[in-house]
């Protein structure tokens, strides 16, 4: 869906025009009460579930497939769900990538840098042209459930719930260091170009590859790596040479190289930046209660024991704030291997929790019950 | 010291000849009871305390000069310390960027790989020809305490004290995805030049520099880092680019900056190598017990809580495995903020614990109770 008007940015500048790409599941209803937002974390897509062709022709599976569907916890036979590209990503909607209406070139560098408050804006527009008022619920994981955080506050009248999974109220300066490395592994590429890089037929795939493998780690518990991985050694014995000795470095390098191959580096820039610098309660002198007093959403909250990226605690706070606003909140803490992935995967106690809760959401349609104000 | 003869090396291969550059401190006494091998991590040398003069006339400070020195835990008034630089090191020892007598030309990536092992067996004959038929002590921390420890197994009789600083039986799966990060950072680096980039007047400085920001995050502690860094913004308010947001970036940056300029890429791909190959459970289907089984030294080992690169656990692993064996071993683990680092830097606790244990260490020399075959 094509925006005409300019969107004003959180940085002061705005964007001209911009497109969003969009996937929907199911069938808004007829008093559109239905309508539950998914908001994508670093790397993913408005192709939150179900099967799609790739440009090449390949087919893959929606990243929530798992939890998205007919039948699955947030039932698309009941919702009517909406996945959507984020401004700045690289799979549709407007980006670095595309001809900046004002320089007739790629916007490359030019291209804003841009926060999660502008995402929840920019979907807010995409909202309004869909004939939603108000979302069942908003959910993402990681960097995705930021966004149903800043739902909940820039636009409390227009969300019943929010799902927040394996999320942060802030990074921490791990994060943020982390981040930096990875940026500044795809900023010193020489095949950057100061971001410019499509003018010259090359992409930065070096840094890129880089950049994923150290993200990689981090999306990994160190005991999930120890079971999957340990200190296997591809070919038996030590080869004295810097090639691939255990599994663990092939994993990486070839996790390293399928990213580096599809996925643009200016947006990797992008996203690593909307992720550092989201931190709602900065404007309430780092207050998360504050930033959280005109909230109207029920919340679910869930995070992973092993998740070493955005650990327990840093869900944790969300809760006590929301609770300390007198908010109806859950929480569920599971105690699951896998690390920030953890999300992603398909622990049934997990699943079963989310399930719970949209089954609860779902019978409040049912019920008419949908004003979130009277809540307030 | 230069060693005419050739040194036999674990990968199979052997290096004709090879110089140690080593520094002593104190007094050998008459009956060459009291020396203590100090050996180095990662990016140190065999400065290892006072000050010493670098080529371009500045002054440093050995990297362990609170732990060694006249009156300090290690006393050189008793002891004869000696720190040793090791092979393939950038520090004066024979490293990749000297010449290779076969080929007349700097070593690059034609340097074998070494192991801790071949460290272990080089500093032994650096101790024959200091006439140092056994050691009270061989000490270090991380890296350095795997040569420790190697001395323990590989020199029974020639070593009465370990002391196992920090350090860990193997790394852990994440630990070689961290190091292999590092090493591809160098790898892809377009300078690098299959390691052979002396020739070419450069060095890889962007894939080095990203090596020691990554490296850099496992030593510092998740606490620690938000306690000095936390979200501090370096001006202010967010600048909305990819320059200088947070203290955090500055500050790993210039880490990156300043090793980038004095640390040779080749070695870094080196010691890593090392440090990934350490497992001397290996050859004994994995039981660390059986591989400390003929060790005769005495041991003290410190681990720190908040090290995650070598945790607390990794230690009480060998303290495990050296009681299973009946040796006699202390160990102290120190509730300390600052991660790995916390090897090199002042806890109170930390420094006494190394000083009580070396004032034994002295009182057995003035006895004259040092015949470690009789303990075993």
């Amino acid at each position: 869906m094509h925006f005409p008007a300019p969107l004003p940015l959180q940085g002061g500048t705005s964007i001209a025009d911009y497109t969003l790409m969009y996937e929907t599941y199911g069938v808004l209803n007829a008093d559109h009460s239905n309508a539950v937002l998914v908001c994508h974390a670093l790397n993913a897509s408005h192709h939150v579930a179900g099967v799609y062709e790739e440009a090449d022709g390949t087919k893959n599976v929606g990243w929530w497939d798992n939890m998205i569907g007919p039948g699955k916890p947030v039932d698309t036979d009941r919702f009517f769900v909406i996945g959507v590209n984020n401004l700045g990503s690289c799979f549709g909607s407007t980006g670095p990538m595309h001809i900046n209406s004002a320089s007739g070139k790629p916007y490359g560098a030019a291209f804003p840098v841009v926060t999660v408050e502008d995402w929840v804006h920019a979907q807010a527009r995409l909202a309004d042209a869909l004939g939603i008022g108000q979302f069942a619920a908003v959910m993402g994981g990681s960097l995705g459930g930021m966004q149903a955080m800043a739902w909940s506050m820039l636009y409390p009248e227009r969300i019943r719930h929010s799902v927040v999974i394996a999320s942060t109220p802030k990074l921490s300066a791990q994060n943020i260091a982390f981040n930096d490395v990875a940026r500044q592994a795809i900023l010193t590429d020489p095949d950057y170009h100061g971001g410019d890089y499509y003018a010259h037929g090359v992409v930065p795939r070096r840094g890129l590859r880089v950049a994923r493998m150290v993200g990689h780690i981090t999306y990994l518990s160190d005991d999930d790596m120890a079971e999957k991985f340990g200190r296997t050694l591809r070919n038996g014995d030590y080869q004295f040479g810097f090639g691939i000795d255990f599994e663990i470095e092939s994993y990486l390098r070839y996790q390293g190289d399928k990213f580096s191959e599809y996925f643009d580096a200016n947006t990797y820039l992008l996203i690593t930046k909307a992720l550092d610098y989201f931190d709602p309660a900065r404007t309430f002198g780092g207050d998360l209660t504050k930033a959280l007093a005109n909230t109207q959403a029920e919340f679910l909250l869930v995070s992973f024991s092993t998740d070493w990226r955005f650990a327990p605690e840093r869900s944790r706070e969300i809760v006590q704030a929301l609770v300390n606003n007198k908010r109806k909140v859950a929480y569920a803490e599971i105690d699951a291997p896998h690390g920030h992935d953890a999300f992603l995967l398909e622990d049934p106690r997990y699943i079963n929790v989310v399930r719970a809760y949209y089954d609860n959401v779902w019978k409040e349609i049912e019920a008419g019950k949908f004003d979130n104000k009277a809540r307030a």
